[in-house]
């Protein structure tokens, strides 16, 4: 029996935060069915596991608890694991990087695919991406990031902050190669941090497990589809 | 000095939930000026008092903390002051409800404005909206909101869940009359909640003070222009 379940589609983003999440801390964990994750998603809220718009969503078999809300799921493995820095002021800067991610998510994606994206939507929209990450190297630098083994928030270990920011921008630029020299340009300590996150044992085995099981999408669909028509060839 | 300063612009919207908070604990509290709220948020990153995207953003004066994001700022403000269950999975669930509120506030302005409301758009939003109100009304039904006392995750008191619960969908009804009747439908105890939270005297208080310095504006701008225009008369 597995620690956890994860109820998610069969694609990295915001179900890949929990999966670094739990990779990191060496639980184990069963991937539902798409047909499950499917047939939660669409159920009465009445019969649904936790009431919840759309997945991920994780059952802790331990705690018998059932959560929802990729950012409720990273505080409670947080909490639970240690992986919050413990201190009021950096537990909600936690929570503030997490929040952020999430919106850099729903941006990428336009809210979820609410829009595709076209030339000049993304023509608009470069400046804001480049400003997200400034925002993140700002956020590191004045924590401690700046030295080459720093963490986010000048923890000594990596914590929720460090998997998170390396699961956004690290996975982001690995399936869009086009955005890394962005990254480096506005971002160069989060660029590090990302890489050194995921040259961590646990993070490359996820790394080529996804890879395995999902290939180079990234959120899938149609708004992936027209993000990489506007990004160009990766050369 | 006042305990915090608040960035926010002058509407409801997401600066409210802080605010709600803010009352309950009796705090006290400045806001900022308006032009402060776009001065912070146009800066350079370096150059804001906590890097961010957009207000709002709280400045706590006995601890020094800066803050932002909305869902990071009510997990510290819940966290400092006892509003927080207490329990790890209650505390996750009370995040959940503050991300679950704060899709409902991206979904409600097409992303922050990012589209405007059209016929066919409201239309078509306008089942999901009920489901959003059917996942809270389950969720509390799970926790013990069906007696008329009780609170959305069966505490004795009320908690961050139960003000984030009363801002979003008492404001959201308040603001928008029209939309009342679907609450009633469709999140009865939800409903309940929200006019026993309102009808305590700091939120009678804060509520006063806000129609009075913001009128009857919700999230403001073209976005609340485009969802008038779709909702129709109020009677």
């Amino acid at each position: 029996m597995a620690d956890y379940t994860l109820y998610y589609w069969p694609l990295p983003f915001r179900g890949q935060f929990v999966r670094a999440v739990l990779s990191h801390i060496g639980a184990s964990w069963h991937e539902a069915e798409v047909e499950a994750v499917a047939g939660q998603r669409a159920a009465d809220p009445q019969a649904q596991l936790v009431p919840h718009m759309g997945p991920p969503l994780l059952i802790d078999h331990v705690t018998k608890a059932h959560l929802s809300q990729m950012p409720a799921i990273l505080a409670y493995l947080g909490a639970k694991h240690g992986l919050l820095p413990g201190d009021p002021v950096l537990d909600a800067m936690s929570h503030k990087i997490v929040a952020d991610a999430n919106d850099v998510l729903y941006e990428m994606t336009r809210y979820n695919g609410a829009q595709l994206w076209t030339e000049p939507a993304w023509k608009e929209f470069k400046p804001r991406l480049c400003r997200w990450m400034e925002l993140f190297e700002e956020t590191g630098r004045r924590h401690g990031l700046t030295t080459r083994s720093g963490f986010m928030l000048g923890t000594s270990e990596p914590g929720i902050a460090d998997i998170v920011a390396a699961t956004l921008w690290g996975t982001m630029t690995a399936k869009f190669v086009q955005l890394r020299p962005m990254l480096d340009r506005h971002a160069p300590s989060i660029a590090g941090l990302s890489d050194r996150i995921a040259a961590l044992p646990a993070q490359t085995e996820l790394r080529k497990r996804s890879a395995d099981a999902y290939g180079d999408e990234w959120c899938g669909g149609q708004i992936e589809a027209s993000l990489r028509a506007v990004l160009g060839p990766a050369d």
